[in-house]
């Protein structure tokens, strides 16, 4: 029931992927070594029934096996696929009135130039009524379903906790990047799918089915090719209206549109045409990997807000310097300070301090200066970058406290860049469990903060 | 005798500022509390002679301590001044014939809108033959010969090994996340400098020293201002025809200048006319903090090669074209491979890999696949991505040995993207302990790549 209270109310045909009930494991193996045990491991992880179907076995790891598909004893949500590519038209023939959905994690389609093969699948699963997934894909992840169907045991690839954001992506390998990367900045995952091949399910629609998740707040989206391009538009601009969804499109040039082309079988496209479409219609495209990170970082910790003043206190001067750099880059303004509070400032702190935007502290810092700063500047901007090198003496543990308070009197965006050493690793656990992110370099921090303000991401 | 080995034959003035045998601390104090104990104890683990200088003090941990510079019992090579500014001209005047050179610590100078006090104290250096660094600079840290004088203790700023990379940043900020970052990229550092105000010493001297210096690889530089923009530009060619030379420049927009003049209390220029002067003069630029330590860590580890040729080898085809993305954007060509050479892999490798650039190992990937992919194209390409994803079983430790072995056999670029999980960590430090630089994201790996070969390093 928690499942259906985070879902909304009314039952959508993505649920019986995401929040499966019945599950088949076709390919399923006792063998420690194969893949089909260790899905089968972590399927058996979540809650509903799961059966494992291979015709050598009468039952494995105490469950009962079946010989195929039209053998299960009930119709499934979802039976996953890992038998090789040539075995797949049949195996899905058995699927007739058996399952909703097929996820063919099997590859040797279309990416390896077996069009016909892959046509055939499609052929098949149409007549039986059967939804696709894939092929060449690593399917799905929903930690409060506790439903895992990735081939990669837990001691290779650290699952994220459960958290706000989304992630869609064409590429498996991507998609265990981004899982990866949403852990260590962390940060928690709502749903995820790669769909490989996508000869059925293709990201429009999990767009629209997430656009109406509540358990999800951010979408980051990696992607190669888009199939239709009207209706992609369509839902990623329906969903961009609700939630920020960041999108990252890769196979930009020549090189890259090869590569993607012999990656999942789909041209990549014009890439200027692409990104231009987006811009029209308000979708927010990020320039790489790492900018997508960063800014799906702030967006999962702290809401978007209007504005583009921004305000940057930083204990170091250069790396103020930067971080204005930073700002011009993606349209945020770095606004003067008031008069009245300058001067009220001014008095307040040493005279050797620099009181103009950035904020310059000085090495000679004490965490009060930052929250005296912030305090008095609370009205003026839009949102904060905080830069605090714990190299020097006066940056404790303390100043956690200070921007605790802060972030709870002024809800505004407020980002926080560390440099390493000292306290450093202890704050930025501290900061990040209250919901403000921290980042290790000057620019990265702006990057992320401009996810969240109204200013544009720039693009490589 | 070693320190003279690695600098080279000849003496040079700036030898007695890395390297000095006497070296006196204006403000010495016996307070662990005050920033002149910090430098005195870091001071006394050089090799040579250290004289705190303090007039309420006739000794300090066990030293003679002096009343004044004119009181010390020799000329010293290097004077540190750590007193408030308005002291500063009284105590310059005590140096006449007792130092070569004066380090100002003290902040308060042009920086804070003190333009009289800045002109008295060159004008007093000059008239008691004392040469200047700073003022409002960390000064200098030479590994080689133990010297440290910046004022941050050692439990707030671990320092960096001894090692290739040397630092020279007119902010102290950016110096020590500069040595910081130099510290966690696993390489290490021959000299460093922050000349802060630069009233003196300034980039173009160090520039010089360094481009004879033997102990020193490859130079990053963090600029806000230039004084003599014709001389800046002769010394950093001298220099990155020698050596490689990274410099970043900050204070770009008008944000940015603004932030630099009150930094610093220097003008920050027209950046577009910078920027132009330096490609056109071939000196290699880099767009902000991140792609300085990217390219350090790959030149401080490899050598620079000739060529543009790449190959990228990778068991995630997404991560595969992001790279081939980033490739482009540097100007690095994706050559196809020989047809030859191309099925003699494909006849060696399972069938649903793809054998192009990049070659896709797929999820399935044994390490060996690796070795052989490398082998059979050592001859065709001018540098080499390789990109493990470690959340599958079948990337192992293993994958050093190989990856040693044929770095090893093949002198030409390699570097490796590695996503967290399983043995990451653990591969991390083989490769890096063997000279292979390993990045966390692909196009992070690209961009160090370019800083060896002889694409364009892209700008912001």
């Amino acid at each position: 029931m928690a499942a259906c209270a985070i879902r909304g109310t009314q039952e959508k045909e993505l649920d019986q992927l995401f929040f499966p009930k019945r599950v088949a494991l076709v390919g399923a193996s006792p063998d420690e070594a194969k893949l089909g045990s260790i899905v089968l491991r972590n399927l058996m992880a979540m809650k509903g029934s799961i059966y494992p179907v291979n015709p050598r076995y009468d039952e494995i790891l105490g469950r009962a096996c079946y010989p195929s598909a039209s053998a299960l004893p009930e119709p499934v949500d979802l039976s996953v696929i890992m038998r090789p590519a040539v075995e797949v038209p049949g195996i899905l023939a058995e699927h007739r009135g058996k399952a909703r959905f097929a996820l063919i994690v099997s590859a040797g389609f279309a990416e390896t130039g077996a069009d016909g093969l892959q046509s055939e699948i499609v052929r098949i699963a149409a007549e039986a009524g059967v939804r696709l997934v894939g092929p060449n894909c690593l399917g799905v992840f929903n930690p409060s379903h506790r439903l895992d169907t990735m081939f990669l045991p837990h001691h290779c690839l650290k699952r994220p906790k459960r958290g706000n954001v989304a992630v869609v992506s064409q590429s498996g390998a991507m998609m265990i990047c981004l899982l990866d990367a949403v852990r260590v900045a962390n940060a928690g995952v709502s749903r995820a799918v790669n769909y490989g091949n996508a000869v059925d399910l293709d990201a429009p629609e999990v767009y629209e089915y997430l656009a109406d998740d509540q358990g999800t707040a951010v979408v980051v989206s990696y992607l190669e090719s888009v199939g239709d391009g009207r209706r992609f538009l369509e839902a990623a601009r329906f969903l961009s209206q609700r939630k920020p969804l960041l999108i990252l499109k890769a196979g930009k040039g020549a090189g890259g549109s090869a590569a993607a082309f012999s990656h999942t079988g789909r041209l990549a496209g014009n890439y200027q045409v692409f990104h231009s479409l987006l811009a029209h219609c308000g979708i927010r495209e990020v320039a790489g990997f790492d900018e997508m990170m960063d800014a799906a970082k702030t967006v999962s910790y702290q809401r978007p807000a209007s504005g583009t003043r921004v305000c940057i206190i930083t204990n170091g001067g250069g790396s103020g310097v930067l971080a204005a750099d930073e700002c011009a880059r993606h349209g945020l303004q770095l606004a003067g300070l008031p008069d009245d509070v300058r001067s009220r400032l001014k008095d307040a702190l040493p005279s050797f301090y620099t009181v103009a935007n950035p904020v310059d502290l000085t090495g000679q810092v004490r965490d009060d200066d930052y929250r005296d700063a912030l305090f008095a500047l609370r009205d003026h901007f839009d949102g904060f970058v905080v830069i605090a090198l714990t190299g020097v003496a006066g940056v404790t543990l303390r100043l956690a406290d200070h921007l605790r308070e802060f972030r709870s009197a002024v809800p505004k965006p407020l980002v926080v860049h560390i440099a390493q050493g000292g306290v450093a690793p202890r704050l930025t656990r501290l900061l990040e469990r209250a919901g403000i992110p921290v980042y290790p370099s000057p620019e990265r921090a702006v990057r992320g903060l401009a996810a969240l303000l109204e200013g544009e991401i720039s693009h490589g």
